[in-house]
């Protein structure tokens, strides 16, 4: 368990969703449950299809969040506050008179201006997406990298895709190193003595139940020897292979004790 | 519009999507959806609530897919043909005994496998998520970044997420082919249905001997199978410790020939 990867994130305060003309309250509440995933907070909703929507069951754990969504009567009005205006397309049909920027390009370039200023996010309905007049308060387009054959998502799969790229660009790098750190710490490696004796253990245990040749034992205890080195047990498993492998001896050497030869 | 962000997905032909007792049949049709988005066409099916799953009209565009999925009694039957199991988790709540890797470095993990031999991503249920005992069945636990206030996601919008940074990956990795010309083959990873069957016999042995503690006999099978997994063993290594399992279980039984309710 790494805290470090669990901070919340602020990044996505100057960030606006908008949904326009969306038909299915379900994936405005999806849409609003993946923003609290990733802490975006300012959904806006133009035309939506469903009066009710702010019922929607979907919106698992951002009830709140969809509360506060704020509803506008045209594009324009929803927008008119950010300096960068972005649609987002599944680019595959129209003839576009944009510029369309892959996902992972298109948000480093939202993120720089959310630096300063509040940006539009938008998304269109489930089965028309956005119409060229709302594209036209677009600055460019953006398309999320799907096949040419099945390139129209879900909505609410849409939405989260979109913050995820734009919290993966801010956090990805930082907490990396964090979770590297506190894993390695985590993960003692088991000692060569200790290795050592679990390989003589093993190939105790191996010898007494008949599974080394002995004109080959030689040759068998190398191989056991190079086979436990080559798991890289940590400390804990080396222990529990040791209690485990003591537990089998016993229970051998119980039910037939040793000759003095020791064969 | 630039076409060479259009070329469709071959790169997930290794990849097995398993859904583990899924509730709601509509998440099982956005999964299916997700998955033809990104080119990912193996759904693997483990228990679902609901039978009739396949008619689920949420996988837009995706009826074929889901029609070929398979279904499985149990996750070792649903990955047995694997050589890496990954379970995801919110991974808020629970004392996780496996190492918790975030999507993106994990997604490169994976990548790297993919090239060689299957790799099962498992997703657990809507309310609950996987199991302990569907955990033991994992390599290690992969994480999406979301904040800690709201980790649970949608599940639809779950295995979106982890295909698109699958995808993203491999666009990023075409960049860096040059320094990946020189990578060596890798060794033949053992497939997770031997290792089950290591497990069993290990267990089988460990039973024998005493070492399993009746009232803890659960959670000690549960255990042998995490540390298991952790050795991450080549085909050729697990072989060798099946034949040593197997002369140990043989001498074991010889001495003391089990009674027939196998204690």
């Amino acid at each position: 368990m790494n805290p470090a990867s669990l901070v919340p994130y602020r990044n996505l305060d100057n960030l606006r969703v908008v949904l326009v003309a969306t038909r299915n309250p379900l994936n405005i509440g999806a849409a609003a449950r993946a923003m609290s995933n990733f802490g975006a907070e300012h959904l806006r909703v133009v035309n939506p299809y469903e009066v009710a929507f702010r019922e929607a069951r979907s919106a698992v754990g951002a009830a709140g969040l969809l509360a506060k969504a704020k509803e506008y009567a045209t594009v324009a009005e929803a927008v008119a506050d950010c300096t960068l205006v972005v649609g987002t397309t599944a680019g595959g049909r129209r003839d576009l008179q944009h510029e369309l920027r892959r996902l992972e390009s298109g948000a480093r370039a939202i993120t720089r201006r959310t630096k300063t200023s509040p940006v539009a996010l938008l998304f269109g309905s489930e089965k028309f997406g956005l119409s060229n007049e709302d594209f036209s308060h677009c600055h460019w387009l953006m398309r999320i990298p799907t096949r040419e054959a099945h390139g129209s998502m879900n909505l609410g799969q849409a939405v989260a895709l979109c913050l995820y790229e734009l919290v993966r660009e801010k956090a990805a790098a930082k907490n990396e190193k964090a979770s590297r750190r506190n894993f390695t710490e985590r993960e003692l490696q088991a000692k060569a003595g200790d290795i050592e004796r679990l390989t003589m253990l093993l190939y105790d245990v191996l010898r007494h139940s008949g599974y080394v040749k002995p004109q080959v034992a030689h040759a068998t205890e190398e191989k056991l020897r190079r086979m436990l080195r080559r798991l890289d047990l940590n400390a804990e498993d080396a222990e529990l292979w040791q209690g485990m492998l003591r537990q089998i001896q016993w229970k051998l050497d119980a039910k037939e004790p040793r000759r003095e030869d020791g064969k």
